[in-house]
């Protein structure tokens, strides 16, 4: 029963996460006007059916070497024809292709209202295809000797439990190259660099998508273990006290918006992602409220001084925040600060900025190989008509844009 | 604790496909008229209600023998007067119940937006207490031989792993029976037989119901295996290959509109129950593909030609789609086509066949009797001001309505 | 794995039980006025993360007496320095908080439209700090010899299985000591004593409320037992009777309204916490449909004849409906009445009435004291503007309010 029971662990970390993925859809909903609504819950759905095949197809076996399509014509073989039907293979290919389907998920947030549908599409099967999962199986896997040379060099691998880094700095570095490409949203920046609120279309949207990340990020971090075996309570409470630090601390510096508040909570569980199995509670804590503070402050910095349009923030949120998560571990990790100890700073420095520069580059190239090929941008019109109409031909609320 | 661990995992599926009720609703929730939306609510909750009493007291007898109210007129007794207080049995029957209570929940978004209330909880009551445990009965506790005779004919009985046939073609058979009785709604067609479209009143929570429908769906499939010894993490794989298939596919098909994009999702996933323990993934994600496009392709015919006006597409997507989905097992779960075998493409023909008739005919027969006894149609002057102020004296927005 | 087991099966539970607190945010969100739908958002948000600080730091010592901060400056001594990094401890901490965090979120549904942020913030430390973990440890833990001296005066201790007083009635009861020193909202009554009606905002947002928790509450009394050898699938069965009774009976008694309807299967959900392991199915049944009577006839009498403005109606539903689940475990967990027996009647009613008096006191004193020093409800003109512009500065849909 052992193996049944790791199974329904990992099964159970997959639907979790995969549920995350209705919070991405939904914190879009909220956060996009009106016109776009559609758009982003259309996208997020369809990025994950896109992101399935690809890792099904190349992505998993970039990243871990195994393959499923050579190995297996018939299930009928023995041992499910290489599929190890009652293992742990086929539910933990479920697990990480819904971490896979988060790049996506976290770069439509950044790119969201200007977007076209195809390149989009054409993305997400490059990045979940072949970049995330490169970059994956070096950390995760210990691809190409990465790792090993850290823990040759400083005495310990690059440390990512759950993907502060691996997936979230990532998904949020690839979304800074995309919206670099892309530029601000009509009428967002006036023609003398002054910056014109667009207001959210709805809290309420807004916060269901948070509270259904929040929820699913429990699975995301503890099913990571595995097998019940290495279940750990420790990351569990430790996701609980960054996700309280996140909230409170956002709730103080962003002057108690709503949509501080709420994504504060997800800044707090994107920064104890890397170093959730190794820190005390307290720093966790203490993780969760500064990944807060950066998410206020990093929002406000990016679209106002920079004035980069990265619509829901997700560089700040899930980029920068991430980035601070994996240097965190490293800080955090260790025995003096209470945490359990094996982590090396440098190698958590070293591996961070590895992940955020690779992630960086890959966004900038894709994103602009595929504006140079073809574009990606909406024309004017289609923009200030809204993703909805001009891609989806219906609105969200098609009764009472029709009644008008 | 082996025992304790499969009522843990049955539970979990129990409650994952009681959240797919909650799905249900805010599907209706979002397609149907901002007038009906707190019918749709109403509606769900209390035919999963009725449902649960109707299969408490005779439905889960008729199915599979065992009777709850004869054994235990007290829990004190040795082995918990016979409800083996920690066993299986009672989270069994719940589990079974979600299922069970999936056929009004089905059944509801054809009727929407003009059925009267008390005619529909006696149909549920009908219909879960009766009709549907028979036939779940003959399939999946071999009552009546009709499974022995299928083995001993075709060399294998009819195989319906999570309820392709069983639970979706049933609901949807049973479904069109009653819309036909219940005829279209005011306005939908022309005199001369155009159709005029009505359109949803929000796709936010169409997409919430989808949402909901397809993370529950995971309980659905993996927990039908029953015990941690028997899950199948192939199960979960062909799920979610089903699933993306169906997205994939509706979205080509469906021309980008996020009503077939998501519904796409779901029509795979009634695919997949009857095989997704002897298909192939990738016969998976051609079978969910299909059934993306027979539901984009079906609603419109049932729609426009046929001109049956099944509000949500329930014929279509959980009828059509069921019942390819139990035929599909027949084909791709052979070992030629690279699943595990153990199936008889005769058998499932056959035993689809039988339950789409034996649907319909219920359906039709409960919904005619009804009809003729006291009427199961909304005055028209109750349909025109909607389902919400006529039946429940409140709309959806009771705020809103009365600022105004 | 025995212990692995027990810690991902309390973690579910947690998780389903955290997934709650969204359910206690959206049904707030539906019920009250669209001008306060980002104050609900926030405030159970911000209630959830005070409450898990307040309950780590000194609530979970005063009801079990281990300390956290004593024992953990580092992990990395032995057995993770007392933390028991992979033992239940943690987990059971996670899961516990989420029942203590119940308070304010229940608070919060009383005192909705009109309460100031800070005071509210302060309250939940003081109440979920030390209030309720009082409580709690005289039932849970044998605190102070109440429950040795039930069980030698009455032969069984107070029995409340997974909190119908120790949570909801103390919940409850609180709550009413708060809207009795805030008073009614602004034109709730007139002059000469009439009752204005104040209607709700949005029935789908108040019944995804219900859903999340009426799903969650699954986990709120089945993961109680603790472990997986502990795992009662009566509890769930039970569970499931009871919300089936109070839909039904609301259904009929509420006449059909929405609102009753899904507040109605919350009604029956709390009052079968206490009994839900003792209790025969059929049993819980009545005491679930009684319930549901008790919240609709408590809700009318609360608001139109006491006049206490009670928003969400959390008096009636958890205080009462919870004191009601506390002695219906002393009768229909008898032998006699089909039960599995060990309680108490006279237990009941007293350990019922002593967490009444308690929380009142509680909730009357934390209020009062807090109106005292610096007032707990908002200025007639910040009421009037809504909780939403007052204090967070924004509302529920800020595109449709700027677009004005």
């Amino acid at each position: 029963m052992n193996e049944g029971a790791n199974v329904f662990f990992v099964l159970l970390g997959a639907i979790l996460v995969f549920a995350m993925h209705g919070g991405f859809a939904f914190l879009e909903v909220g956060s996009v006007r009106h016109k776009n609504q559609v758009n982003a819950l259309v996208k997020i759905l369809v990025d994950f059916a896109l992101s399935t095949l690809a890792y099904f197809i190349i992505g998993y076996t970039i990243a871990y070497g195994t393959t499923f399509l050579a190995s297996a014509a018939t299930l009928s073989g023995e041992n499910g024809g290489g599929f190890e039907l009652q293992g742990l293979t086929l539910v933990k290919f479920f697990f990480l292709t819904t971490f896979a389907a988060a790049i996506p998920a976290i770069v439509s947030g950044g790119i969201a209202e200007r977007m076209k549908f195809v390149p989009q599409c054409l993305a997400t099967l490059a990045l979940v295809g072949l970049a995330y999962p490169f970059f994956e199986g070096i950390v995760w896997n210990g691809n190409f000797g990465f790792q090993g040379w850290l823990e040759a060099a400083f005495g310990a691998p690059f440390h990512d439990f759950a993907g502060s880094v691996v997936v979230h700095a990532v998904g949020g570095w690839i979304a800074l190259g995309a919206v670099l490409h892309l530029g601000a949203r009509l009428g967002r920046y006036t023609a003398d660099g002054r910056a014109i609120g667009i207001p959210p279309s709805s809290l309420p949207w807004l916060a269901l998508g948070s509270w259904l990340l929040c929820v699913g990020w429990f699975g995301f971090n503890v099913m990571t273990a595995g097998s019940l075996e290495a279940i750990s309570g420790l990351v569990a409470l430790n996701s609980l006290m960054a996700m309280v630090g996140g909230i409170l601390v956002a709730l103080v510096v962003g002057r108690n918006d709503p949509g501080f508040v709420h994504n504060g909570a997800l800044a707090g569980l994107v920064a104890v992602c890397a170093g959730s199995d190794v820190m005390h509670p307290l720093g966790s804590l203490l993780v969760g409220g500064v990944a807060g503070a950066i998410f206020v402050k990093g929002f406000e910095w990016c679209q106002l001084k920079l004035k980069v349009d990265d619509v829901l923030g997700v560089w700040p949120l899930h980029g920068i925040c991430g980035a601070w998560g994996g240097i965190a571990a490293g800080v955090f990790g260790l025995e003096t600060m209470g945490g359990i100890g094996g982590v090396s700073f440098a190698s958590q420095v070293i591996g961070t900025f590895a992940g955020v520069v690779f992630a960086f580059a890959a966004g900038y190239l894709v994103y602009g190989v595929l504006k140079a090929i073809q574009g990606i941008r909406l024309s004017p019109e289609e923009e200030r008509r809204g993703a909805d109409l001009s891609i989806h031909k219906i609105g969200a609320s098609p009764e009472h844009d029709i009644g008008r």
